[in-house]
């Protein structure tokens, strides 16, 4: 099975790849052109300056309703001895837009002139010349140039090209892209059943993904259909690709140096290689290459490292063939709830969530894998942290790249702490009815969360905290550890938690005390989290060693990891909410209800968005979706428990 | 003529009149849905929460190229003591993405192993349970929310629904509006010959504008063919619009109280006017009515007007109609050139023209009027000057809401001083090569440009400064004007400059000394242009007085308007350029050949930006095009004349 494997040319930084890749292809911009009428022109990119045909207004226009007159005819007038005019000879009505009448060169406006009768009117004051006249060429002048070549067609521009009598204009066409998904895990999404999807196998998406980038950025796509990892079939689509008439040729998949990627080498038979390999984060192995003149790039598989590829290299190569500049993301200073290391030698693309809390945006570091599609479509902007620099530090601000608007991330509520299943559908009744409002939560734990409160990076917190002494919820705790914050608890529900085993319950598992048995693997929660308190107090209370426990050391962070855990086989029993396992159709062993609250700063409690927050938690919809999911008790949600 | 006259209702303010019309249709958002393809669905709006259907993976996956193993068989291993393996048995070769074989727990990266034969391998170091595993449900649990309803889908999400096992998804539909341009005076583009139109016919390009930005925030739109201001037909049109089952109506033109403006009674008519008038500027003949419960808008006729009113009402109204929050302009800190006074109890929407000079952002203002569309499609932003303000003060910043991207702000080259047609073909050049540089050029005569520099409002400025006393241009200005700013002088043209007549001289216009006859109209430049000083040296030197000229006190800005005033038989003539003569077809008396040049403070003399402007004005195909415009010198093109 281990056969051949590629070897990695000498890596090169982000920067060089891209100067070796543009030096390459700068004779980009040179892509036909084609007419297209002014409307259908929108979005796309001028060929050519255009210069007006016909002036706006074509001729000397009234600017209001009124009547037209000789200026020098009415100098004189005034309220003590006013002057009569005759219509028809020394005043003509004239509404806004007309044509200026011959031998007139002045408009006085309806409202300021007394009709004597059919034939006379009566002014009371002068005219200017020109006055309420716009003239000839006022706004545009015929032979101008109204827009440079390479400039971005908008529907305001639509106006002006019709208005100065251009009614087709040359424009770039599109660069055309094939994209063609390798790799023999890959099944297309029209020909699934989800029921029919084996292990191993991969619903394609990258193809979709990258065409729609492309789209996005002013090029068309064509998507090949998926090619299983056979390095004949993909030198021949590759083949025929450079012999027709696409303008870059992505091949998705195959890039690295395993020992069924064949991207390097059939770019390399075809043409040639001019990169592999990019000291970046996602996005490692990507290959740059050339056949026939076109710029062929392999892009790795995994679905973010093929997004920055994208980005970084492909979006580049169209916006120089359509003459635009590089698409700069705005960006914004954040400060990151907490230090993260990173990989000298390496620049990597850190995805983030953001929120403002206070007066400063705080960057929550999202999964880094390149694997996870989730980490980039939870993302409000992304870090670049570069190649010579160690990671960043927790209190220090730096640039973040923007995903969405500005707008959108002050308008973000900062959820840190425990999870539960609830806050998805509170995020989602709060989307549904304040569609500029949205929530964004990390799970850390409960403690982790009152750390956050304490360190002023979040708006509030879930937690569950149990004071083993006198059973009270979260209280005790706010005391011990936030004693100088003043803090609003506001309950959200109360939940079942148990131990979620598999359907069946094949190992007869009863409670807790059945964990120290030798043919049960465990599956845990981090330490901090308030599932894990109860389970070591459980575990004192019972008498038991944590370490008689197979699987303890193991640690899963959300309740829904948990229950895959179990699902997958990798666990028989891990403690956990009762919604988790309902989800995955497992089986539950109730242990305890407990009571999971909202732990709110005073300072943020009376703010717009925390009171819409709470006006939603307390709308008979979020509680109906809540009880439906079982394992769930609203009697108190909403209620002020502490203050 | 004159008929019966609407009258205004009380006027409201732009945010009472928002108010009456998000009130009135707040049952928006609850337009019908449809399903389409995943792929389909980007720009679209979810109308329902979206869950995984599956997890991702589905299955425990190598992350890494290499060997899966059972990490407790390879407790021990290290360099001192190796531990064998048997292929098959204790080890699986196992690329990146495929499933992990059963009783393995671990994948060991293919450099860290020795392969002693072919069933055979040896590791030096143990592997730790999960290493470079990508856990089943690590990316995206089965069950949980991967977007709440309201999302709007990215290219990104495309990935994200895939990889969930979500192939079809249900989004709002596109609110359908309907377009009806009225007015008599319009032509439709497609059956205009521009030799054949008359005066007082104008292309309709409004119901373009308004589509295209109808369909850039997610509606669609159908324009009905151009109605003349009948009202009996106007009324029918909205009629029968306002049956079928279009989401909302904008009449176009007519909205004002003249006495062909007939969208007001069409409205009141079939259903109920809402608001007529809204104190804000361009837009204020807004009318919002209602019709079978919909909303019917009528629109100004002035682009300008038109383009506000649709972002201020419509939309904001599509947007709650797709559950998005309204669009939010990024603002800027600009600080506006000059005093600028705006009238109380009116927002004016001023359109202006930005760059950054230094450390700060200026803002140019363009015209004011409604009816020109350059004013907006040559504008970087738009600072509102509220109802209770006056006006804008020069040295005071405001917020300006950006049109373009600031990174665009940041690369504009700001022109401020003399007008030359030259420096359409630079910005055109510049444009060519450079796209992301734009020039932004202000016509404010020579001495306004030194003015500029002065107060450090612009990068560099045109002057053609004539020293009366030993014919030099421009040096004896900036010392006397701009005595303590460093400054280099550039020149850009040489240029012609005379009378301009029109063609075929029917009056007989031999030089200057004909403007004081009196059968003579003349136009004039504004006090400060370089063409203005020219003037009246020649006036002295020939013993004439202004007085004596009839027209010398009506004033033109850039000497295309000057021959616009002559082409359209407002004046006899005109002095100015060559080129603005020639393009129009006019003739021209050569009065004298000046120095056209660039004054450029040190400041901004070696930034990248002017250094790319001087290499482009000392290019060939620059200087290529300059000469066939006529009338210019380029022989010293591009030196520097004064340093």
């Amino acid at each position: 099975m281990k056969s051949k494997r590629n070897v990695y040319l000498k890596m090169k930084t982000l920067k060089q790849a891209r100067e070796i890749l543009f030096e390459r292809f700068s004779m980009f911009g040179t892509l036909s052109n084609e007419r297209v009428s002014v409307p259908d022109a929108v979005g796309r990119v001028l060929a050519e300056p255009v210069t007006a045909k016909i002036s706006a207004p074509n001729f000397h226009a009234a600017a209001m309703d009124g009547i037209a007159v000789k200026a020098e005819n009415t100098f004189g007038a005034s309220e003590a001895r006013p002057k009569e005019l005759i219509v028809g000879r020394d005043a003509f009505y004239i509404n806004t837009g007309n044509v200026i009448p011959e031998n007139t060169n002045a408009v006085i406006m309806i409202e300021h002139i007394n009709v004597l009768d059919e034939n006379r009117i009566e002014i009371e004051a002068p005219a200017f010349p020109w006055q309420y006249i716009r003239k000839m060429g006022e706004d545009i002048v015929a032979t101008e140039l109204l827009f440079p070549q390479n400039h971005l067609v908008t529907p305001y521009c639509v106006g002006a090209l019709l208005s100065g009598g251009v009614f087709t204009v040359s424009v770039r066409k599109k660069p055309k892209l094939l994209i063609i998904p390798t790799g023999s895990e890959l099944v297309e999404w029209r020909d699934t059943k989800l029921e029919n999807l084996k292990p191993g196998q991969v619903v394609e998406s990258n193809s979709f993904v990258l065409g729609k980038l492309a789209e996005a950025c002013g090029a068309t796509y064509i998507r090949h259909e998926i090619l299983t990892d056979n390095v004949e079939k993909i030198r021949q689509a590759v083949d025929d690709a450079a012999h027709s008439d696409f303008d870059i040729i992505l091949i998705d998949g195959g890039s690295s140096a395993g020992s069924e990627d064949y991207s390097k080498q059939v770019i390399s038979d075809l043409g040639e290689t001019l990169v592999h390999g990019v000291t970046m984060m996602p996005g490692k192995p990507l290959i740059i290459g050339e056949i026939k003149n076109k710029p062929v790039l392999g892009i790795p598989g995994y679905p973010v490292s093929a997004i920055i590829s994208f980005e970084q290299f492909v979006r580049p190569l169209i916006c120089r063939a359509l003459g635009q500049p590089d698409i700069e993301p705005q960006k914004t200073e954040v400060q990151p709830i907490r230090k993260i290391a990173s990989k000298l030698g390496v620049e990597e693309f850190l995805r983030v969530k953001l929120g403002k809390v206070g007066d400063r945006v705080v960057a929550t570091p999202l999964p880094r894998g390149s694997g996870s599609i989730t980490s980039i479509t939870e993302a409000d902007g992304i870090i670049r942290i570069p190649n010579h620099v160690e990671g960043l530090k927790d209190k220090e601000p730096v640039f973040a790249e923007l995903l969405r608007p500005l707008s959108s991330v002050q308008n973000t509520i900062v959820v840190v702490g425990s999870h539960d299943n609830t806050l998805d559908i509170l995020a989602d009744e709060l989307k549904a009815k304040h569609s500029n409002l949205k929530v964004s939560s990390s799970h850390v734990g409960s403690m982790g969360g009152l750390m956050a409160i304490k360190r002023g990076v979040c708006h509030l917190a879930g937690s569950h905290l149990l004071d083993t002494e006198d059973g009270s919820y979260n209280i005790s705790y706010i005391r011990r550890y936030l004693p100088d914050t003043k803090v609003k608890l506001v309950n959200l529900v109360f939940r079942d938690q148990g131990l979620i085993v598999s359907p069946g319950n094949p190992k007869n598992i009863r409670g807790i005390e059945d964990l120290g048995r030798e043919d049960i693997m465990f599956i845990n929660r981090q330490a901090g989290s308030g599932t894990r308190i109860l389970l070591d107090y459980r575990l004192r209370q019972l008498g038991m060693d944590s370490g008689s426990i197979t699987g303890y050391e193991n640690e899963e962070f959300t309740h829904m990891s948990v229950a895959v855990s179990v699902l997958s086989g990798m666990a028989d029993a891990g403690l956990g909410i009762y919604a988790a396992a309902k989800a995955l159709h497992l089986d539950f062993i109730p242990v305890v209800t407990e009571q999971y609250d909202l732990v709110i700063p005073q300072e943020h409690f009376d703010s717009d968005n925390i009171r819409i927050l709470l006006e939603t938690i307390n709308t008979g919809e979020f509680k109906k979706r809540v009880q439906a999911l079982g394992g769930y008790s609203t009697e108190k949600t909403g209620t002020v428990v502490s203050d």
